[in-house]
């Protein structure tokens, strides 16, 4: 009831409190250019699946799925302020995620040749309606910019500011080829500080190569039903980084069917299988180091028996302690800070290229 | 409303829904040691300052003092599972930190030799009752744990709970000498993921020495009664990691008064100025960087001064991009993310130490 009538009250005195800048004009980040899509979603342009196509996966996945992790608007103007209103779903905020990773924005600029993080957008608590100056002062003429979106909600609307005599247009994707990554909670971006730290948003930045973020908190359990519309992503590559989530029974039983479903769809594209390293909780408490250690077990014995059924183009990225043993790259017991991104990214990283390499994918 | 009636609710069913374990007892945070305190606080012992009678700060240091930031329960317990229950004032929540660092808790264990991170207390998103179970399934065996405090709520109570039949003792802190750390909201802990990641703290665990954490989230403006109350302080050391808050002529006025006041109640202790990194945003936003350069600039001016007028024992340390150069070491454009505070820590550690080693603190 409360948010309903700051809602109701927001946008009945919107017209006259905002924008903030008076002299700001907006454009509908739709006309823009979208980032790290791997296909067309009618219902809403910001989701990354399409649920109504593929409504037999289960109800969470879907759910998931309406989220805007991995997205990005890309643009070029020569405003010395950008400043962005949005809407999301407001879905329900998680302890170990910052509100801005969670359903705020993360804008980065190109600065001779590296994107830059430049500001972020601060959702209001409580609200579903958010309005935030990114970027100001910024250098006399044109710059290029990524808008990266929330991790954890919805977004339903979303428009992106620059002052009233700058141009503001859409820019062709920096980012070629297309990988698609399919995986759990820190895939998805478990717990970075703001959405552009989700280790795909990183590489992608690092590499120029797409990796579309196919991460799904707590729900990359590899069913049937999700491996059926992964065969149909029109991708390069396919990394499969969704150790944590299923069971090690759950392993056993999804992972042939999961990996002959887009062999049989992607003859010829690589497909890598990444071994999650254990949970930092697994250090003391002994069901978690247990239960980490029988995933992994169950995760390269599939691996194993996939190659020995003569899969090809299948590859396994073994783990070597991705986040640290110093006891300081994870956040919550689970995923990883910043730190531990950053540490996963340097490992990971070059064994991927490494890989896309032997197929062209450079 | 929504919160009162909730909170009632809760009240009202708490005594046949909690606690979330039977068979836990429950025993008042007080009776074990607090750790990271620097004076007596009778009106609350969550406090970090006693602000009654400190009663001319400013209104905001006052409200700042009562936050738990930097405060850590230690004890000892032979409990495979450790809980909590804890209630905060409920203040309110930044876009840039994690519920979990705001009002949530960090449980450490000893291991051999060393503390590990074993669990986080999560907080009710909304509430100010939380209760949460922390380390589960440890070995057999007596274990010393250190909980740290809530970085940006005031704690109304806490207790911590062991299994039943296990015993739960108060252990003796594990630091020694007080290094008094008066400073921004950098030092207060934004945006580390968690209380244990402000680097005071991290810097407590690694070196056995007692850093307390003065941190002042924006309002670490070295006001003359705030210096008036610093000097009260029995410390070894003072290190001033204020920069980041007062303007540049605010530096100029102030930072003599600060210095000269602590000198003459401690003639002996080492003063060490830090000089703050420019923020990341600075990049970008010409004017960020501009003001940046002038506050170190009268910081560094202040600092020459002081030496000339013939200040012993008055320590520079000068920024070295101590959250590094890669545009990757912050969350926000202001504050560093887990990877910035790693790198922070690793830049200003070994020269405290050095300077400490001096006076024969070490």
């Amino acid at each position: 009831m409360k948010h309903k009538i700051l809602i109701t009250l927001f946008l009945f005195v919107s017209a006259g409190l905002l924008p903030i800048n008076a002299e700001m004009k907006y454009v509908e980040a739709s006309r823009l250019t979208l980032v790290g899509k791997a296909m067309s979603t009618p219902e809403n342009v910001y989701h990354r699946v399409d649920t109504a196509k593929y409504n037999d996966m289960p109800i969470p996945v879907k759910d998931l799925f309406t989220y805007s992790a991995g997205l990005a608007v890309c643009f070029k103007t020569n405003s010395a302020t950008v400043a962005v209103r949005w809407t999301t779903k407001g879905k329900e905020v998680m302890g170990n995620m910052t509100p801005i990773a969670h359903r705020g924005l993360d804008l980065y600029m190109c600065d001779d040749g590296a994107w830059i993080p430049v500001g972020v957008g601060t959702p209001r608590a409580g609200e579903v309606r958010h309005e935030s100056t990114l970027a100001q002062c910024l250098a006399p003429g044109e710059h290029k910019f990524l808008l990266y979106l929330p991790l954890f909600d919805e977004i339903v609307s979303l428009e992106v500011g620059v002052e009233d005599d700058a141009f503001i247009e859409a820019e062709s994707s920096p980012f070629r080829h297309t990988i698609l990554m399919y995986g759990s909670s820190i895939l998805h971006g478990a717990c970075a500080s703001r959405a552009g730290w989700a280790y795909p948003a990183r590489m992608s930045r690092n590499t120029g190569i797409n990796f579309v973020n196919f991460g799904l908190s707590g729900c990359g359990k590899m069913e049937a039903t999700v491996a059926d519309m992964l065969k149909d992503v029109e991708a390069d590559a396919f990394v499969l980084d969704c150790m944590p989530n299923p069971s090690p029974e759950e392993i056993r039983e999804r992972t042939q069917y999961l990996v002959n479903t887009i062999r049989e769809h992607h003859p010829n594209a690589p497909i890598i299988m990444i071994e999650t390293y254990m949970y930092e909780s697994g250090y003391s408490n002994r069901q978690v180091q247990e239960f980490c250690r029988n995933q992994g077990k169950a995760f390269i014995e599939q691996y194993e028996l996939l190659r020995e059924q003569g899969v090809e183009d299948l590859y396994l990225i073994r783990d070597n302690h991705a986040i640290g043993v110093d006891h300081e790259g994870s956040s919550d017991g689970t995923h990883p800070n910043d730190l531990g991104f950053d540490r996963m990214v340097k490992q990971y990283q070059p064994q991927i290229l490494e890989i896309l390499k032997k197929y062209g994918i450079e």
